[in-house]
């Protein structure tokens, strides 16, 4: 099996090439889930995922994750997992270097298909 | 929709709870894919998964990703997608804190199902 391709990822190279927040890029595929980096600044919009589970994990930074009855700060080494359904609200007090896993086909936005904020079709870094 | 049950997984807390080797347990699922850690200590088998992409990525410590034909170092905030049908056999020269993303299906070792490093039925943390 050829292994020529295979290497690493190193996430501090991959966010020193993003400039803009909220607009997450494709950095590894496995099994039919992507795994995606972005930067977070300020609040996003409420939204969920009618099919799709979230994973977040913060690498730099840190934001809350706003749903209907709490408020969860993730800090650098921690995840959460936000089920399908769940509306959930990202908000970066400060820029947050954010890494997901979800399937292929998650939009960011999830149900508000067409946010100014939605992004299709992303960048591979 | 119930969020009550939901909330963060802090790494830290989840490897202190952890004291042996190359014996992963879940930390959370999501798509059919299940979050996983493990602390590896010295070499692992040489193996590799007919059906499944794995992730790795290093917490803390590091290790190699030996591959048929070339080594890998993973150091904190480093990844790397092996996929599947491709060999490779971990190495720990230190002990290191790994998080693992695969299919719930993924067994340890892989094609090796009966290797004494062969672990199924995983804890839960």
């Amino acid at each position: 099996m050829e292994t020529q391709g295979l290497d690493k990822v190193i996430l501090k190279e991959k966010f020193s090439q993003i400039q803009d927040h909220w607009n997450p890029r494709i950095v590894g595929e496995l099994n039919g889930q992507q795994v995606k980096l972005a930067k977070f600044l300020g609040p996003f919009d409420w939204h969920h995922h009618e099919h799709e589970d979230e994973f977040f994990m913060v690498i730099k930074g840190e934001f809350e994750l706003h749903l209907r009855d709490k408020v969860v700060t993730l800090r650098p080494g921690e995840f959460m997992i936000v089920p399908r359904g769940v509306e959930h609200k990202p908000v970066a007090n400060v820029e947050a270097e954010v890494l997901m896993f979800e399937p292929a086909s998650t939009v960011n936005t999830g149900n508000l298909e067409h946010s100014d904020r939605t992004r299709k079709d992303l960048e591979r870094l």
